[in-house]
């Protein structure tokens, strides 16, 4: 059987992953598709408007074969951890390819792109050090590094943000599994993080704007997304009283800020170089995360990388927890949170041969990182009411979803 | 000017208060009352049901002239810190005397059991500490203890729960502070544990219970109520939308627990004996925090002590921090929350001499003891609005309430 993998986030799954999803069956002239995706909290460090077995099963009614949980100390981390613990643990389930959606769906320009890179960075890693030094952020000092080591005219353009999540799969390909093709294909309307919602294909930061200001299912909204997700979508909001975003969750953060030490806060992962005193200073004035957020936003911390920092106080990931853990290489386990038919026989397949266990029952699995996975949902499921709270907790340990 | 120092919950400020705060002063030939008063959270581990400045208020009408808060680490505390905190504050507010209310109003039975326990005191230890080793609480330990050296019969009866406070008040005066004078006045109706209210003079606990359950101010509680009280707790709830109770905080506690490593939990105050393991596997199924109580209890831990716990969970008093804070003896400080014209006259008039400072300006002092009452605070507020809760944040440290 042949799989093919994606990289995903589904947050939440719309006609543009629909969309990206077929076309990389077809390019990859895959039987299956497995979905590595971000579980309850995302890459940018916010909550998902669903949970991920709400969008678990979107995703599988749109075609994904199996989704697999990218655990949240991957999920919730700048594109290089983000992009290893996704790719490896792809390649690890055995997958033949993994395709992702690019601007101009050649993958020749991603491998030139790897090849120039390769040569110059030492030339990088010292312009982005200066920069890093002038007090620049990570990604602007990055984006001056590429600028200053100028890519070829057949490569893609990495100071362009969003080549970079499709490069560092590239990256990780080639270097961790050379066995695994990397494909691309075309990105159907360019601008995925643009903020308004139209046609048919969207962004889901639009979409998520549009649905979370109307709180409710809208006209626009329902446009893009597959019958399967309004469904999903009005369910999550019917039994669980909400879709989710930062601001539901300011007031555990500010609590759990408020009676905290700074020696303690320090422990998170993500909070360094004197961030806690700025923390605690800055939260006793703040009546929204936005408001938050913005005093806490300089030159050098970003909004995302904030909104990370805060995501893994939340959570309460310590550092040195998560030191160790995203030491092993690859990832500990691949959890499987569902699957259709076609992915049962793929598991079935593999699952005798796979280097990491492949966890359909995790109630008989112990790990840390799992323990982790279990706060994550702990801090996600906090702002429901205490019987959907329990009720959700417990799910946390039942089997995959099946179609 | 002659002063008496009482201590108090007030929780609400009621008619039995009032009462004991006359009699005191009558008693005392006092000119100036100091109430030294729990703050946020009490001794049996509890959020108050409103906020100590609006307990302040009420106290202040009811003829306290100074109202000083007992801080947090040694309100929510047995009964030895607890007295050892208020006591020893009471004494460095130079008062002449303390006067407590009991069931025989006869201080003498006091110092006869003082006597008795001093001449037993090996015995007694010796008896609570084989009941402790089979597994009883300290407080059925010491119960079976006192019974063990049998009182005589002039003494008051320490196997009384309701004895045991007053009793802590007279052996602290006795050994730390033999200047001051104890006083005991008879108390109007004993039951102060009682459940139900009836009458012009109910227990706190019995008013709570009332109003907790209507949501409202009833009759019945009325009666029991100076009008000045009637007024604050309606204020208090009308202005912030509630009155407190540990169900509100029930999923703060959840969310922290839950978002919390065994070994990180085993770090606060009262988490010993590997309480951090029956914690976290009590909290997943709980819905409630009655339940979660409900479900942590044993013959060794009572309620009073798991909630005092919790407390100091929800609140983050670090176990080391609390080690190193409760060995200063006088406390660091005593903070004034309000006082009359009196009040005023009295602390100018002891404010040179005082051994430790007496802070009317919070902003102004610092001390971890203060650090860790604004982290009580936050926690306390954490219910509230975003908006109340940032002005309830800066009122922290502002100046106290002038009658």
């Amino acid at each position: 059987m042949k799989s093919c993998g994606v990289v995903v986030e589904y947050n939440p799954f719309h006609n543009g992953h629909l969309y990206h999803l077929e076309q990389s069956k077809k390019h990859a002239e895959a039987d299956c598709m497995i979905a590595i995706m971000s579980g309850n909290f995302l890459q940018r460090g916010e909550p998902a408007i669903i949970d991920k077995w709400h969008r678990t099963e979107a995703a599988l009614h749109g075609g994904a074969d199996l989704v697999i949980e990218l655990p949240f100390l991957y999920a919730v981390q700048h594109s290089d951890f983000f992009s290893q613990g996704a790719v490896q643990t792809l390649a690890e389930m055995g997958v033949d390819s993994i395709c992702f959606g690019s601007e101009n769906g050649r993958i020749e320009s991603f491998l030139e792109a790897f090849d120039h890179m390769n040569k110059h960075q030492e030339e990088f890693n010292a312009t982005v050090r200066m920069y890093l030094n002038e007090g620049y952020a990570y990604p602007e000092a990055s984006r001056l590094g590429y600028e200053a080591i100028s890519f070829p005219s057949g490569s893609i353009d990495l100071t362009q943000p969003n080549n970079i999540l499709g490069y560092s799969y590239v990256k990780q390909l080639l270097t961790y599994a050379p066995e695994v093709e990397p494909l691309t294909v075309l990105r159907k309307n360019n601008h995925y993080h643009d903020e308004e919602i139209s046609g048919q294909i969207s962004s889901a930061t639009s979409i998520r704007k549009e649905l979370l200001q109307a709180e409710a299912m809208t006209e626009k909204s329902e446009l893009c997304l597959p019958p399967q997700t309004v469904k999903v979508l009005q369910h999550y909001q019917i039994h669980q009283g909400r879709w989710h975003n930062w601001e539901d969750y300011f007031h555990l953060l500010q609590y759990k800020i408020m009676t905290m030490e700074e020696s303690t806060l320090r422990c998170f992962h993500g909070v360094d170089e004197g961030l806690e005193y700025r923390l605690k200073r800055m939260i006793k004035a703040s009546a929204t995360f936005h408001e938050f957020l913005s005093s806490l936003k300089t030159k050098r911390y970003t909004w995302t990388r904030l909104q990370r920092t805060l995501a893994h106080i939340l959570v309460g990931t310590d550092k040195e927890e998560a030191r160790i853990l995203l030491r092993e290489t690859p990832p500990p386990y691949a959890r499987v949170l569902g699957l259709s038919e076609t992915g049962k026989r793929y598991l079935r397949s593999i699952k005798k041969e796979a280097d990491i266990p492949i966890i359909t029952q995790p109630q008989q699995f112990t790990h840390d990182m799992l323990d982790l996975e279990a706060r994550a949902a702990a801090a996600y499921y906090s702002v429901l009411s205490p019987k959907q709270r329990v009720n959700k907790l417990k799910r946390e340990y039942e089997a995959p979803i099946i179609l």
